[in-house]
This record gives structure tokens, C-alpha cells and sequence, in this order.
């Protein structure tokens, strides 16, 4: 598969296209800003997203959409989810319309409550098996360091994920396929919730308990979730689900988890977001999404309706533990 | 239920008979040492083993086994899982044939390659729904500061966990019931093979996707173990497998995970167990009856494999993961 052009060269999207370029497969890097294709052209580092690690000689990179589709037969999509629509709109022209799409995007779409693949689907009109979704276990400055990293590769149809596996597997990183797309980004969207609610605890001053507690509880309700919606149960006990959420929640790197510590501690979500830099975190906008789709299925997601009542509702993280121990014990399940 | 007589004044035995106290039960806990139940009489206190937790006022302890059993109708027994045999045998006659039992003991005997509930049962000739035990993600420490903490009683006899339920919920502990003794107790006895190979992991140098990526492989082969044993998969996604897992492989307070960064920054066995007050972590142990069931039963554990080649054949850590890593790439399941 390939040769490849990856649109988004946050620290994500820079990485990925390291790894395929690491993997001998042909790419180039996507930026909206010049100054970071020019960065990685000439001196093969992009300093704001992935300070300290050199890219590999053979990646090329460009501003100019035009270049980076022309010859593109797999288009790598890491743009962030709530602007992925609007961008491929743009886009839309340009891509060979037998391209593999892959998403890396995680979130479900506000205001739809399409996951990224129905974006993809939906806007450049492509049957579903032409779209994969990369997840699992995945921080970008630890793969771009190559550590040694394992991964899935979600798509119907499942040639199309072993030859995007081959495309993309290294020394250090180690994709597995599988074929369930909606359990792979369903974990992939409601990790940055649960990560939030380990946050918060942690703020609050609980210990480790009490974050296993909520990783446990709240791959269940995403799981319940996700069986609701058509998934394969057996997704979220993989790499797309528990193995995603154990490193986003355990990470001093993920920037959910750090976000809802500041909520933790008493911030204001408004207070919390100028600390990040203006950004909020992708959870607080995906858990209103998540609760909606939740609801409209009729499944139970207790911990997703405290964190929206958090960052929403102006609720107190300090009753959250409260509200979820306090419920009548019971059997598991 | 109760009243309690609990077995062993370590951590975990002292801060269940504290839950229990708190929860108004009746609780009696004995220790080996005259000293420890002196100061727990006295003074309120475990200096030794849960340093700066005041205990309850309703809490009694003594040294004598006689005293503790004295109208006991729930032993909860929380001494080490390789000395249970012995120590049961010692208890036998003083014990009420129709007390329930409570196993707080994670491992599985070397040699008979017994689970502890099997031990109770067979030790003491009483039906197996008469033993209960108590696992999930429950860090003794956090549990007597009593943060909120969620657990698992398993009992093949759904009435009996309730009343061991009702008579252990509290404020900050809240158990729930099920009826999976065999996934309950694998979960319990395979997480700490897991934490020393995630310890090894940190020990290296690797980061949280690598750690991640262990957690979630680990758990699907303590699954793999627990179906071919007749559990229930369902369980280790639960607070008994996942959650339990993920508490002690996130610690620092883990000894498991401790012992494992040893092994992976190059010392010996010998070295970490020095280091450890002569201690040996409990996995080291474990390994090997683990591996031995696995391979009775055709099962597949890589991650119990290379532990226990690392504790016991000389191998070297840095090995492990290019090993893990290096295996062809292929289908998640």
C-alpha cells in the first residue's frame, strides 16, 4: 500500500508518518503551517509537536494539499475530530477516489454523533471497507523514541488492514487488524472521558484504587455502549480499548488525564483550558457526544454523565466519588 | 455473617478486619507476633505493616488462634498464599465445620498447583460454596485511608457473598458479588506475574504504551488460563481482573512491580530480594505454577514464559521485550 500522504503534523500525525517512512513505505507529511513543513524538509525535526527526535530522510513534507495527494493512493487522516469534517470537505476534490482512508482521529462528531469513520464515509461518498482506523496503546513522543509499541489496524475489510499493517510495521512498533471499526474508535472516543474522570480523582487526592476502579468501571460502560451500537465485545478487552485506555489514563503525557486533575484540584474547565495552552481537552467535548449517543441507545454510562456534569453543568468533582461509590451495591453485572 | 475471626496482621489482614469493624461487623484479628496484637489492643495501631492508621475501637486482636476462632463463624484468612496449607492444617480442629471461609490469599500452591480456595477445601474437607473470596483493585494502604475503593467476593453460593457483602460495606468499601471463584482467584494469582514483567518494562526504561501494551496481552492470557479452567472470560474484564491488574501494576506501592524495575535495571534475583527486606516478590513464586498449569493445559502465556525465564533461568531482561515485540505480526485474536 501507498505511496502515503499524511494530513496533520501534530505530534501524532508526525510520528505515524515517521513510522510508515521507518516501515520503507513512501510519504508526505501534510502542515497546515509552512513553517513546520519547512522545519521537517530541512531539518527533519518539528520542534512544537516532537522536540528532540529526528525524522527520517526519506519523509517529505509540504503545506500545499495538492502535493501531498498527487500520487496518493492511502490518505493518513490526523487532523483533530471536530475539524475533520470541514477539512475533508476541503479536500475533497483532490483525493483519488479509490484511496484507503486511514483514520487516526479520535472522537465522535458533535452535533451527528458520527464516529470518524462515518465522517470519512459520509463526506467523500467511499464505501465503508475503503476506511481504517488506527488505535491502541499509543503515545506519540513514546513511539516517536521508539519504544516498543503495539497497535491495531480496524477495517472491514480485512486484506485492506493486513496490507496497511505490512505498510506500517517496524522494529518498534507492532500493528495487530482486526475487523470490528466501531468497538476500535468507540474506545478511542470514550477513553478521554474516562481519562477526565482518573484526573479528577487524582486532583481530589485519591490513589490508585480508586483510578482502577474508574479504568474498570468505565470500560465497561464503554463497552456497553459500543455492544449497543453494533461492536464486538471482545474489541474492548484489546489493544483499541483497555490497552488505549490503561496509557492514557496511567500518562503523565495524556492531556485529558492532566486536564481533569486541574478540574481535580478546583479549577473552572475556563481556568483549566488557559493552563493547556487555550486547548481543552478532547474528552470534554466528546462526553457531551458520548452521553447523547448513550442515551439515544438507552445504555447506562454513569461515569460519562458525572464528567459532562463536571465540565458542563458546573457540578463538583468532589461529589463525583461520592455519587459513584454511594450507588446500592450489587452483583458486578 | 460474623462474628470474624481474621488470619494474619500483615497489610491486607489488618485493614479487612478494619473495613470490617468499620462496616459494625464483630472481628477478631490474630498475629503470629504477641507484639503486633499488644499494639493493636493498646495502641490502635500496626506500626509495622500500616504505619499512621488509627483502628477501629471495636477491633480485637490477639496471638492466640484459640481466642480468635472462640465463636467464630467467618475466618477470613489473609496469611501468605505458600504458607496457607501449612498454617490451616495447625488451625483445623478449632475452626467451626460450618464457618465460612474468606481467602484473601492471591497465588496459586507451588507443587500442587492449587488455587487457595481449593487448599481451604481440601484442608479442611468442607463443600466449596462454604469459601468466599475477596480480590479487585484494593491497595491495602489506600483502603485504611479509606479511599473509595470498589471489590469483588466471589462465592459459587450467591447468598453467602451477600452476607459476607452486607457485612463488609462501608463508607469507602464497596464490594460487589459474584459467582466466578476460578476467575476471581487466576486474576488475583496472574497479576502479580504481570506487574514483575511490567516492572521489568520500567526498569528498562520503556514507557507507558510499553507497559500498556503488557497489562492488555497479560490479561488476555490470564483469560486464556482462566477459560481453559472453566472461569468465566467476563471476570477479568471486571474489577478481579482488569481492575486489580491495572491497581497493581500502576503502583508504586506494588512490591511485584517494584521487585520487576530491579530485575530490569540488571540486578539478580538475589540482589532484589536483598534489597526487599529478604522478601521475594510474590510473582516470582507464582510464575512457576502458573506456567505448569498453563502447559498441563495447552494454554499460551509468552509474558508468564519470559517472566519466569528471567526469575529463574538466568535470562536477560533486555531480551524480554525485543522477544515479545519481534513475534510475527497477525490478527489481535
Amino acid at each position: 500500500m501507498g505511496p502515503f500522504a499524511v494530513f496533520g503534523a501534530g505530534s501524532w500525525g508526525t510520528t505515524f508518518a515517521k513510522v510508515l517512512a521507518d516501515a520503507g513505505s513512501e510519504v508526505t507529511l501534510w502542515s497546515r503551517r509552512a513553517s513546520v513543513a519547512e522545519s521537517v524538509e530541512r531539518d527533519r525535526t518539528n520542534p512544537d509537536y516532537l522536540p528532540g527526535v529526528v525524522l527520517p530522510e526519506s519523509l517529505r513534507a509540504t503545506s500545499d494539499p495538492r502535493v501531498a495527494l498527487d500520487g496518493a493512493e492511502a490518505v493518513v487522516l490526523a487532523v483533530p475530530s471536530q475539524s475533520l469534517r470541514h477539512n475533508l470537505t476541503a479536500w475533497r476534490g483532490l483525493i483519488d477516489p479509490s484511496a484507503t482512508l486511514v483514520s487516526l482521529a479520535k472522537g465522535v462528531e458533535l452535533g451527528t454523533l458520527r464516529r470518524m469513520s462515518e465522517v470519512v464515509v459520509e463526506v467523500l461518498g467511499v464505501p465503508e471497507n475503503q476506511v481504517a482506523v488506527v488505535s491502541g496503546p499509543n503515545l506519540a513522543k513514546e513511539i516517536a523514541d521508539e519504544q516498543p509499541t503495539a497497535s491495531v489496524i480496524a477495517c472491514t475489510e480485512h486484506d485492506r488492514a493486513v496490507a496497511l499493517q505490512e505498510a506500517c510495521t517496524t522494529g518498534y512498533f507492532r500493528p495487530y487488524t482486526i475487523t470490528d471499526v466501531v468497538g476500535c474508535e468507540l474506545g478511542g472516543a470514550c477513553k478521554n472521558v474516562i481519562a477526565l474522570s482518573c484526573g479528577m480523582a487524582g486532583g481530589l487526592g485519591y490513589g490508585d484504587n480508586t483510578v482502577a476502579t474508574l479504568i474498570t468501571r468505565g470500560l465497561a460502560e464503554t463497552a456497553r455502549l459500543g455492544v449497543a451500537l453494533g461492536a464486538d465485545p471482545m474489541t474492548f478487552a484489546g489493544l483499541a480499548g483497555l490497552g488505549d485506555l490503561v496509557a492514557t489514563c496511567s500518562s503523565p503525557l495524556s492531556r485529558n488525564r492532566t486536564f481533569g486533575e486541574r478540574l481535580g484540584r478546583g479549577e473552572t474547565v475556563q481556568q483549566a483550558q488557559a493552563a493547556a495552552q487555550g486547548q481543552v481537552a478532547e474528552g470534554v467535548k466528546s462526553c457531551s457526544a458520548i452521553r447523547e449517543l448513550a442515551r439515544r441507545h438507552g445504555v447506562e454510562m454513569p461515569i460519562t454523565e458525572v464528567v459532562h456534569r463536571v465540565c458542563h453543568d458546573g457540578f463538583d468533582p468532589r461529589e463525583m466519588a461520592a455519587d459513584l461509590i454511594g450507588r446500592k451495591t450489587k452483583p458486578e453485572r
